[in-house]
């Protein structure tokens, strides 16, 4: 199959290596030459450049900009091909991307590879980066059933963990389990502010769990700009959670709180019986 | 020199295992048979058993049970060895245990590897744990200085990264990189609580922020317990910005939301320029 690529950061250039692995002809377009002629090099586009027209003859493009510049991305591609063209994007947000979307474009399939890490761009694209992990698709009432199938298909190749639910429960979700911790983990740094006799002590523990609040802003900005309703209740919610540990050393309410972490201690087990 | 180890978990086992192959003969005491003979077994003692007297003529004794047995631990071993014997405990709380050690023992130095990970116990034990880490030793006025520089040299041999500070910044600093990413972490599991949905979506992000609040109860409970002022200060300090950033989403401050997630991201890195 033609597939399009459009935007070539770490899941645009992970996916690129991927299906074209799988036989796939894989075409790239990208708002830097530069950009392009490295997906090229590193073997995750057979051909890329900037002009979006590349993507004319594609059966599925895979939309990979950031989240702050899918709308325009949309449109742009939306005027370049032709209308059995499948489209599908990979945000880590669907309410705000999925209704426009299927208005603008009928074949349009919202999507969101759960995979990722502390490194940006298309050099720290790397091969399986999807096998195993959770792959979202959140087709509506009245998302093409031809365009589900096909984009269905492309990540079973990918080694992925399909899963299907509506545009409201994944954002519920994400919420929870990927934009709350990203605000969760910013406030530990910002906590530490420019404690030197701190930094020189911070070791594995204080590493692993700031990982994703030191990370890309504009991706945690972008989070609560488009996702900011369920990120205001999970925030809510946290705080509850983290008062009432705070009450329990307060009180020295010893059994409590023993009770408590050893809630969350089970909880990570049934969470990742594994490592995801 | 011939090294006692007081109490095999991961800490002690690793410990052993590195000393031993710096050439040291070391003797392990735990409370069960079956531990001494694995510890033998996996190369960590060189002669283990559950008598606290073996450990007599050792010239450093680590004491690594964990933190609430390490007032009956210190009194045990120092009825089964003579005055001359240095004994270094790996506590994670200083305040609390120097003080009472130093009363009771005039050949004791307060010592806190910043090592770990998500396992325990021997099995978990490995070569080369301490390696780049922070080892803090926290002397006091009184600490006796034959000893404090015996140790040192142990800890340099383990190609650990030494660190002297007093009592009081030790606590502060692990309050604030260590014991409060506990409670911060355990927060988010309790928080999932058994929302499948979002159970099925985690993914790394979700679980480099939760390992250490899935971590042992009984180390949190111990933490909260012996370290209480310095942790309560730090829940106050850390809800305070975390409000800030939720005070941002609230009033859709993106401006002050960004420039906040940009000062979290250079932190990290100035924390962390390479992983630890």
């Amino acid at each position: 199959m033609r597939v399009g690529i459009f935007g070539l950061g770490l899941i645009g250039g992970s996916l690129g290596l991927d299906l074209r692995d799988r036989g796939h002809r894989v075409i790239g377009v990208t708002r830097q030459s530069e950009t392009a002629h490295l997906s090229i090099a590193i073997g995750a586009t057979d051909e890329a450049g900037v002009e979006v027209g590349r993507l004319a003859g594609c059966e599925v493009i895979f939309l990979c900009t950031p989240m702050q510049a899918l709308g325009t991305g949309i449109a742009a591609v939306a005027a370049a091909v032709g209308p059995e063209t499948i489209l599908t994007d990979v945000a880590s947000v669907k309410g705000a991307v999925v209704g426009p979307a299927e208005a603008l474009w009928p074949r349009f399939v919202g999507g969101h590879p759960m995979a990722g890490g502390s490194e940006q761009g298309i050099t720290a694209a790397s091969r399986g980066l999807f096998v195993g992990r959770p792959y979202v698709l959140t087709p509506t009432a009245t998302t093409d059933a031809v365009a589900l199938e096909r984009v269905r298909l492309l990540i079973r190749e990918l080694g992925a963990r399909l899963i299907e639910m509506t545009v409201e429960d994944h954002d519920r979700a994400v919420a929870r389990i990927s934009h709350l911790p990203v605000m969760v983990s910013a406030a530990l740094l910002l906590n530490l502010a420019d404690d030197q006799t701190a930094t020189r002590l911070a070791s594995s523990g204080f590493y692993d769990t700031t990982r994703v609040g030191g990370g890309n802003p504009q991706l945690g900005l972008a989070m609560a700009q488009l996702n900011r309703e369920a990120m205001l209740a999970e925030l809510a919610s946290y705080r509850a959670a983290l008062e009432r540990l705070e009450g329990a050393v307060q009180t020295e309410d010893w059994t409590g709180l023993e009770a408590s972490l050893e809630a969350s201690r089970r909880a990570r087990v049934r969470v990742f019986p594994q490592k995801p």
